[in-house]
Parts: structure tokens; sequence; C-alpha cells
């Protein structure tokens, strides 16, 4: 199987904020934001693997800054890591001045996709490899964050988590 | 101020799934479920506080079961834990049976919301005194899900998380 | 076939005023309202006869109050009476003050839905025992408002109508 | 203030039933075709008065036949009675046959609108009279109609109701 | 195959214009408008054609006054002229003052369908014959619209655009 | 005022297709793309102008291929050619194949937008320097195709089209 890099991922979704889409303090509604993030990190996945995939889990969204009504949003998504089956994947999301054209970064969030086949079992994903300073380090703290994410399910003891320890020894 | 219970907050969001709200696979679109998770912890979030509240973060949010379009879906989120002026919230993810009427849970997630007055600065929120057992555990595991937070988004250093750090020790 | 109350089938949908949702007076659009009045009605009717079911009517909804943008709407279904393969089904609905936390009644409606098997044929539902007060009440007008609604739609005389004659006797 | 005739009020929204619009048989759903026929009845009942309004009730909508996605969808609504600030509108919904071009009824409601000003306050609307038999055979229910609507929410006794009582005499 | 007229095709599509639908500057979204049209033009072409259509291009719509929200809008889509399986369909958009009643044109659409068959495959359409003057102008001016089409589209070089170059010279 | 290129204002808007944004032949809605490449080509527009912009016409849109549900539909957008206070822009459309990941042409279309100051009078906008041979191409067609606007739209008289004269002559 043919190793891939994050960059051929690549996705970048640039949207508007319209009303309908808004809290009432007039800021892009956070469900909003997570079902946009959503729809772009999967079809990263989905470039890496050339596969149908699954959201698996949200593993970390964190909202920086309030995104005004008639707001210019971008997200940009990339594969991180790929498991067996899995991908961990990055959102970083900006939005853009109109008038300097300066973007300037809102919200950062990491979510993990499975790869299925068309009867929805699970099936193996290209390695990755990382190529730039970012990528290389999202990728080193992409085992981490799975075992972080295991243990929150109650899928593993936090004495089974290597990495992790290492971090706070 | 006064102390809260979890029980006070409490929020159940019974919805169907219809298919204007699904992916390709005829399933509720990981999106939609997100977005739906938000409105219900939110307001879990404001009724702890009695005030505007704001996403804050996305901590969690394991996908099990995809959910076929027609479903029952029943969300119910609760506060767990309160700080300062931020709450984190559960939210627990069912889907019913029509024929046998058994709820069979397919989602968790985890968020954290911000209290904020009118000017959108955040402001201080009751405390909370967990009542049952899973209430507790929950409570218990809050303050190191926040130091993960904070270190996943870089705002602290593995070797302060003190609550962490003894879990790995 | 068991008997069942009117509590089994009881549907909670708890749920935000968005922006996108609103008429240009910036209350919840009349119409938004009735569409989850009927999404919440519906899971009641199932919850009773776990089957498919599908509106049949809709006999009565009174607005008597507006519902501003940013409010917290709380919708509580009930089936209030069980016919031969037909259910009337009651919801209240509420916003609750975010500083209080105070309910107060917006909207009362009542719906009427047909349990149906695979091909869309009626099927019996259980038979329904009422317990508190106001579920008796709203027992007893069910057959009165049946009788008015065939009468409405024209499929029964005005003096073929005891249980209404009865009323104005 | 001037008098207005039924057909100076008809309001015609044809649209189409799109996958989104769904329920799980793929037949227009419900709630959709209320917030529809709500959309339609409340335009008419503008173009009456020439004022705001807001919906005050739904008195009776009957589903006869279900309305499969990719129908042509035709709502005809128009104000059968006006009384003091308070309107009565019928909505008649067909579907349309698309080889044959042939229309057959699926659903026939009865909306109550109140004109308001800008603070919110009920205004007075133009008188109106009725033209064709069916315009009038609506006319003269309307006042029964109203007395029902006010004998189920509580704001009249049966025995007040000289219209109704006359009926089942 | 039958004659048919313009006339028999009129499609009124009357809707509101919700704060859900509109742009920052709280006027109707331009892509909303495009899409209203896009279904009112695709009716009419269905009931002249009796068939399955599918858009085929957008020929020329004209933005003239922007839709403040509130607004009752009101679209009025008719068949223009029919080619072999392909149909250009005029849409005209007015709004309709509140007070007065009066209407205003606001926009104008041309759209082009294609009738087609259960597989997708194009099949004949009915001729068009216009009657009103505005309808004679449009089925005139419809094959030099093709051309120009055909052109911009790369499938046709102008020199081979009789109908166009009797226009220029 | 700056002279930019059409490469400054490159919008890509990758997106997937939902069952929610389909037609009954379960491609995607041709309202639905068209309202996402007026998101598109306004945000081009708004990147090139630094200006709230609004859309004046939509000046040729071909759907040449259908859009299945499930696709990933990517638009690219990038002003072609500015004008005083208007700008062109070009939206081109593509899929992408998920197992062989190449991407395929479906659609193409023109818009155009005038930039706007906060009270909505038009404004000037930078002058555009075309770099590459397609950008040079459609820079220079785009006078000839605002003549063609113009006649259209009834603005102006074919004979004092001076460029589209010199395209038959």
């Amino acid at each position: 199987m043919k190793i891939k890099t994050p960059k051929e991922s690549l996705t970048v979704l640039t949207d508007m904020v319209l009303p309908g889409e808004t809290n009432s303090l007039h800021n892009l509604f956070g469900g909003e934001l997570l079902a946009r993030m959503d729809r772009a990190c999967s079809i990263a996945a989905q470039r890496h693997s050339n596969r149908i995939v699954v959201t698996a889990s949200v593993n970390h969204v964190a909202f920086n800054k309030a995104v005004p009504v008639g707001s210019v949003l971008i997200i940009e998504s990339k594969v991180s890591r790929a498991f067996n089956s899995s991908m961990e994947v990055y959102a970083d999301v900006w939005t853009e001045d109109r008038e300097s054209g300066e973007k300037s970064k809102v919200n950062e969030g990491i979510y993990t996709f499975v790869a299925v086949d068309l009867t929805g079992s699970p099936v193996k994903v290209p390695v990755i490899k990382p190529e730039t300073e970012l990528e290389k380090e999202r990728f080193e703290g992409a085992l981490r964050r799975k075992q972080l994410s295991l243990i929150l399910s109650g899928k593993m003891k936090p004495e089974e988590a290597d990495e992790l320890k290492a971090l706070f020894a």
C-alpha cells in the first residue's frame, strides 16, 4: 500500500456565515461550526484512504474567538496520522478581515475517522509520512491523543498508556 | 451563591432522525449529531448558571453506533462540574427500538461552556454538588479532563498537571 | 393487547430558538413550532403503539404567547386517548426564563396519529388508562373532539354526534 | 374601512417536495407541510389586512393522502371570514400528477391569524364579503368554528355558544 | 404531439422571506433566490413536458432590487420556447408592499431545462405557441439566446450563429 | 488603487453532497448548486474588492453532469475582470472520484457582483491583471459578456455593442 503525505489530503472549505447559522448573540452557532468541521475533516480522511469514512470521535475542539455573522470562514483540514483503519484529522479554522484581508485563527479541532467498505467493516488505510515541522509535531502527538481517547472512553487503563506516562514522568 | 445539583440542569432532547439529516449511508450525519448535542448541552449549562453561555470546547465525543434514518434519538445532558465561570457538561445519547421500546446507548460527549454577561465577559457560576455514583465519578474526572484540555491547547505544561500526573504515576 | 398509561408515552423535546427559525418580528416562526410539535407528538404516538405512525390531523393548536429568539423551548407530548388504530396526542409547550428558571406556558396543541404497518395499512393500538386528573379530563374530552373533527371534515353529521349533543343540550 | 372579497387574498404557493423534506416513508413530513401551509395562510391574511399578522391558532388540518417525494405540491389559501382583528384562513392542498397534469386534493387546513401593529397590538381588519358558493359556506361555518375554538381553549362555556347549540339542537 | 401554450405551464410560487434566508444586510440571500427560481422554473418545465426535467443551464438572472426580510416574494414562471427536448423558462419575480398591496418587479431570470425519461435520456417535448405580445417577444428571442449559450459554452462558433449575426449586422 | 491578480481572489469551497440537498433523482439539486456557487463567487469578489458585495447577475451557468449524493464537490471561484464597481467572477465546479481521487469537471458558471459601501452605494474596485492563459482569455471575453448582459436586460441596443459586433462580423 502506497505511503501518502498529509498535503495530499488537504481540504479547504471556504464559506460565509449567514444569519440562519448564528446563535442569539449573532455569532456562528457552535453546533454549526462543529458540523462544518466534520464535513471538511471527513473529506480529508476520504482523500487519504480513498474509502467511505465514518466519524469515530471528536477528540478536541477549542473555540477561541466568536465568529460574527457576515464573516468569511476558512476551514483547512489534513490527516495528521494514520493508524490501522483509523485516521486522526486536524482542522484549523480562520476568519478573514474584509478590509485588510488578514486571516486570524479562531478555532482548532481534532477528529478521528474510520475507513469502511460498503458493508461498514473497517479497512486498512495507507501509512502517512509527515513533511513540515507542524505535521511532524502533530504526527508525534497523535499516539498520545489516541491513548487519551481510549482512556476517556474506558477502553484502556491509564497504566497501559506508555506514551502518555512518558509525558508526565 | 447557591449550591446546585447536576439533576437541576438535566435537559432532555428527544427528536426523530429525518432523511434531510443523514449521510450517504442513510445514518444520522455526524455533524448534525454534534450540533444537536451542542444545543442540549448549552441548555444544561444555561440552566445551571442562569446566564448566557457560549461553547468553549468539545472535549470528547465518541461515536459508538450508527443511527439509522427514522430512529428516535434521545439526548440527555447534565452539568458534571462547575469551575469558576466554566462548566463541563456530559451528553448521553440513546436510540430507542420502535417495537420493544428498549433504549440503547449510541454516543457520549463532553462539552465545556463559559457563562458570560451581556457584554460577553465571563461571570461566576454556582458550585455543583454531585449526588449519584455516576455524577460523583464524572465530577472527579472533570479536573483531569480540564488539565488535558489545557495541555492539548498548549495553555498548560504537562509537568504542571498535578491531577493527571497522579493518574499515570 | 397490553393496557398502557399516558405516562409511558411522555416525550420531552427541549431545544433552543435560533435566529434561522424566527419570523420577521424575531419570534419563533409559527410553522416551525407546528413542525416541532408534530415531531414530539409523533414520537409519543410511536411510543404508545410501538408502530410506525403518520399524522392524521391537527385538531387544535392555540398560540398564546410569542416565543422570542434565544428562548429555551420545552415541548411535552403524551397520548391522551387511544381509539382503534388512531391516537389523540396532547402537546404542552413552555418557555423557560433564563434568569429565574421559571417555566411559562406558551402554547398547547392536539394532534391525531394513525398507527400503520410497513405497507401503510392501519393496525390496532393498545388501550390507554389515564391516571392523573388532567389525563382523565383529556381522555374524557377526546371522544367529543373526535366527533368534532369528523363533523369538520364532513365525515359525520352533527345529529349523529351523541357525545357532542349532550354537551350542548 | 373598505369591504374586501376572499378572492383578493388568494395566495398560491406551488413548490416541489425534495428528499430533505420527507419522513422515513419518503413522503412529505407532516410538520413541513404544516409550516408551508402556515406561510401561505399568513400571506393571505396579510393581503386581506395589509398588516403584520401572527398565527393565533390552527383550527383543523386533515391529512387525507400521503405526498410522495418528487411531487409538485400546490397550496391555495384564502381568507374565509374576518372578525374584529382576527381572520380565519382556509388552505386547500393538492398534488399534481406529472404525466396527466391532474390535480388531486390531499389536505385541507383552517388557520386563524391576528393583525397587529408594529408594537404587537391587535388592529381592526376589513370586513369580508364571500362571493362563490364555497366561500359563502365557509363564511357561514366560521362563527361556529370560532366558538368551538374558544370552548376547546376554555375561553367560552358550551352553553354560551348559540351558533353551535343551534347546530346540535 | 399536442401543441401547448405558455399559459398552460404558468407556475406561481408565493412565499415569505424569513430571517434564516437572508444575507448579512438582512436582504434575501442571492443564492436562496436562485434556488427558489430554479424550483418554480422546473415545475413550469414539468408542466409543459409532463416529464421529469433537469436543469441544463441558467442563461441570465438580473438582480435589480434587494428584497428585505419579511417581504412577500412572488415568482411566476412560464415556458417561453420549446426546442427538441429542451425548454427555455422565464421567471419574473416581484415583491408586494404590505400596506398598499402594490407589486414591484425585483428580478427576472431565464433557465433552460431538459426533459428526460426514467433512465435520464432526453425525450421530445410538445411544441409551444405563444399568445400574448410578451410571450411572442420572448419566443422570438429564445433562439438567439440558445445560440449565445452554445457560443458561451464553446459548443458553437460565432460564425455559425445565423440568428445572432443578423442581430448585429 | 492597487492592481491585483485573479489568483489573489481564488476561493475554494470543498464540501459533500448530503441527502438533504438532492433532487428526486438523488443528484445534487440544481438550486442548491447555484446557491453554493453564489457563496463561493461572492467571497472571491469580496477578496478582490475588500468590500461588501451584492449579486448583480448570473450571466451563465451550464450544468454538464449530474452530481450524485455522497460526492465530494469542489468549487473554485476567481475574479476574471473588474470594471468600475462591478466584477465578473468565474466558478469552476468539479467532483472527485473517491477511489481514484480524479477530479472531473461538472459545471461552470459566471456571476457578476457589485461592491458597495455600508449605505449600499457602489464603490470603485481595484483593476485586475490576468496572468495565466485561461485568465487572459476570460478577461478578454468579459467585455463581450457584459455587453450581452446589458442587451439581454434591455439596457443596451445591439448596434451599440462594438465588441460583440466585431465577433460576428
